[in-house]
């Protein structure tokens, strides 16, 4: 499958696309095609190490959106808007996976959600209604994502009003590696999923405990 | 400690007054006193059973609360300010536990805050200011929690204002055996705490799973 990870160039983006690049192709989308392209570099180079073949590709936002199959929004929600704004005429019929969490950070985060109800129902606002949306990828500690070495174990959450491209989603999260995708219904319970975000960094703070996800059981 | 666990006839105090039971001195309050006794002398069968000793007093809701230090508020959404009214002249200082989760179902669970933002928020905004408020218990999934022979194995958030009775709790949580204690933050975060009820029902529900608890790793 062809996977574009726009703002792919940091915090999940990176391990997002080591990991699901051992079995897809990878693009990564910047709003700057040569930082895209630069760490398409990097992170192929850290696949060598690992003996794996690299392959990933950098490309303007536009561009990985049009090569994709599935485009992944790992950009902070200041720029969801504007990013779905660049990628308007791109997105054809493509599905779209939102890890996009609307946060404020005092001392701790709070949950800061917009008129909808999520930033995933504010997709759902804006979008056509043949781009299906599928909110995940929220409890991803963007560090331990990113080390290849780490086993993760952890249970991701994955909801959709398209049941397809809920399967899709679900299969690409366990493609991670270490990871259980759990169905967590329509786009009407992503609220839910997304307020996990904050939580974990919380909990991270006031333990003064490592980047956290969670398990179910 | 004495801990009053009112609405413990049914669903999470069950559970909470037999495991609290094997190291503190437990009340279960009800609106119905015989209800109230009538609960407690099967809880204490059922601890019999298990080799330990009973002890478990059941009061109505004002007496219990007269007799303890903790009071656990084990009681649906729609009965909190009830509750709250029927206790008042016999809460003093003590510590009052809230495990209350507000929450709509259709199909599946919504988090359905009151005005103030949760329901640990709309209780200070009740309660005199020397009641100590701690949030907590929210995520406990009952049948395991009655089920002594169940390890749990479960994380428990928890947050308050007050630093001490926080510890309290914590210590209370842990007290259930087989359950680790987090620091959640102050009243302000335990929205985030309250809002994981419903998605770890609607987990269950979606995925054909027992009742669910979490862990963080």
């Amino acid at each position: 499958m062809k996977i574009a990870i726009l703002g792919g160039t940091g915090d999940i983006g990176e391990g997002l696309a080591l990991r699901l690049a051992l079995k897809h192709d990878v693009i990564i989308g910047s709003r700057d095609e040569a930082k895209a392209k630069e760490a398409a570099e990097n992170y192929n180079k850290v696949l060598k190490e690992h003996g794996r073949r690299g392959g990933i590709k950098g490309m303007s936002n536009p561009a990985a959106t049009k090569s994709a199959d599935v485009v992944v929004l790992a950009v902070k929600y200041d720029y969801m808007l504007s990013t779905i704004e660049s990628i308007w005429d791109d997105l054809g019929r493509k599905i779209v996976i939102t890890p996009i969490v609307p946060m404020s950070k005092t001392a701790l985060c709070a949950y800061t959600p917009p008129e909808p109800g999520s930033a995933s129902r504010q997709l759902c606002a804006v979008l056509p209604p043949e781009i299906r949306i599928v909110s995940t990828f929220h409890t991803l500690p963007a560090p331990r994502l990113a080390d290849l070495s780490d086993p993760l174990g952890f249970d991701l959450i994955v909801c959709a009003d398209d049941e397809e491209a809920k399967m899709i989603a679900m299969k690409l999260a366990e493609d991670l590696g270490g990871v259980r995708a759990l169905d967590g219904g329509s786009l009407e319970e992503a609220k839910l999923v997304e307020a996990l975000t904050p939580l974990l960094i919380n909990l991270a703070i006031k333990n003064k405990m490592k980047p956290l996800s969670l398990k179910f059981l």
